[in-house]
């Protein structure tokens, strides 16, 4: 077995281990001849990561057969975090058991770490279609959870033709933040059907979802229903990564 | 009822909060005509912050009926620390019980808290005059006192009218430092007495107000006399708004 | 009795008290008209600090009699911490049992702390030869070692006359950095003999000695034998002073 994927850095990596330790300790990463994939839910079963990152986001790629590798995603993040920004990566396997992380400049690092025991049972993914959909920068959706978080743990989002709007309640009053259809933070807002879409979500799953895999600058899709889950896409590199998170709405919508 | 007194930035809301926080956990604001004051002890009746920002500071400022707004600081500040620096601000209230504060940039952003009950027993400003006074920039006052932290909680002040010393004493060792009147740091040494004025105070107190309403190079007044409580006057903006600090003087001044 | 220090700035009395304080808490300085010195080993004795800074490294240097001082080296390195960059620095003592320490700019502060009472017994140097040496910068050398100490608590150093390899190893897999006697980052690559030295050290002490004595670009030397005690010697300053730091190895070499 030769499976190997090498990066010009260890940026996306560290998104990658970053967005997927909001949600589970350990991580398991599925390898085939097209790319890299990840699926999976938080222990609660209110909140899915989907992530595929094509082989040609690599410098260079090879896996000459589907090759599952689990990890714990802390061990992994700080081992990341060890490449300079000039180091390039090498992520690799070629013996049962084992992943090894390379980093190269002028001289080598080499790291060696026992994989973990791959749980069998595959994630499903929901099928669900969406209503309404918004798109914003990953520093605009990050300030308004930020912003809503200082009253309430949960915001309600309501989009209408005209405008979306985030709001969170609590006994110490009310926080909220209105985007017109126009103003230059909205990418795009389409809402196929009249009335508005509402529903509301706990601020804490994606504020910090938001904060691992947005980048500043990069559009996010944000997608929902009334009273349904709601499903966040961010880019992953410029080559046709990407991860999706998909969260269940609260109940107890007031 | 209409209150309303809109800024240009969250710099000097911010700079009141963290002032106020030092004293107190909960604020109440009186809001007038001419501007906002407020005046509050901290619980155990050392020190006493005394805080006028007048109407002309505000972008726009429009109170139809004097009326008191009460706080919890921590909240307050938390949410001023959301505005980004080109936000405008406008603190407002047309409802009975709550406070609105609204961040305008290219999309809106609303907070409306409910206020706390007001108490009603106004704080007395204590009437003294004082001996020495010392201007210096908070940068230096800031400096000297955490100097004078090392080693020591507290801090004797003796002023003649050649220099002014700060000194710390404990255990550990002695602290001090001396400036001459005609050190660039000395702004300013008046003593209306001809023997020095000297009296000891607490660092914390001292230290953590300067932190907080103490602007780099803006010039601080310290006024005391012996044995006598001090005061501590920063600008608030440059509109005339200004908060006054009192500290009563330690008795075990050995 | 009368002993004068004066420096430019407090960087290297930093860089002091930071070194000392990976080891000890309570420093013992002799001060002689050649210079300070220093010597200690940490409570377990598996490492040992030998520190030399003579009188051409300060401005002015005078001492008319051997003396020792003896202070605490927390405390002694917050009043340090209290100097800003265009402070000069004069340390000195004039009386029994006391310390002064002062900043210099356009006021002075002064500081006076009581010493402590000095050990008696002195610190002999462990009479050791080398057989491998290598020379790198303090950069390189912590960065290494802090990869390694991802994985590891522990590095065994293998140096060949083309090679030096740093590798650590835990359950949860290998660390290594392998660096060829030619690559930019080795200053000096010495054995003298044709067999590698190998031996295995606490990463603990070589990484917190690294990060208080390490300059960025000043070379290291690192020196060790098979199995025996290593040696680093860091630069201080730039007049002949120097932080020598001995390490014993871990026995349970697998």
């Amino acid at each position: 077995m030769v499976f190997v994927a090498k990066s010009a850095s260890a940026a996306e990596w560290r998104v990658v281990a970053k967005a997927i330790s909001t949600l589970v300790e350990e991580a398991s990463f599925e390898a085939s001849a097209e790319g890299i994939s990840f699926r999976a839910m938080d222990p609660s079963h209110v909140a899915l990561i989907d992530l595929f990152w094509p082989n040609s986001a690599f410098e260079k790629y090879e896996c000459d057969k589907q090759f599952r590798f689990t990890v714990r995603v802390a061990d992994f993040a700080k081992l990341l975090s060890r490449a300079d920004p000039k180091d390039s990566v090498e992520v690799s396997s070629r013996e049962e058991g084992k992943l090894t992380i390379k980093f190269s400049n002028s001289y080598t690092r080499e790291f060696s770490i026992n994989l973990l025991e791959s749980p069998t049972q595959p994630t499903p993914l929901p099928k669900i279609t969406f209503n309404a959909k918004v798109m914003l920068t990953g520093e605009t959706l990050q300030d308004i959870l930020s912003d809503i978080s200082t009253i309430s743990d949960h915001v309600t989002i309501e989009t209408s033709k005209e405008r979306v709007t985030f709001t969170g309640r609590s006994e110490q009053g009310t926080a909220s933040a209105t985007l017109d259809r126009k103003s230059p933070e909205i990418l795009e807002l389409t809402l196929n059907q009249s009335e508005p879409a509402k529903a509301t979500y706990s601020i804490e799953y994606l504020l910090n979802i938001t904060k691992a895999a947005g980048s500043q600058q990069q559009p996010v899709i944000l997608e929902y229903s009334t009273k349904m889950p709601l499903r966040l896409e961010f880019k992953l590199g410029d080559q046709g990564g990407k991860i999706g998170f998909y969260l269940a709405p609260r109940v107890e919508e007031k």
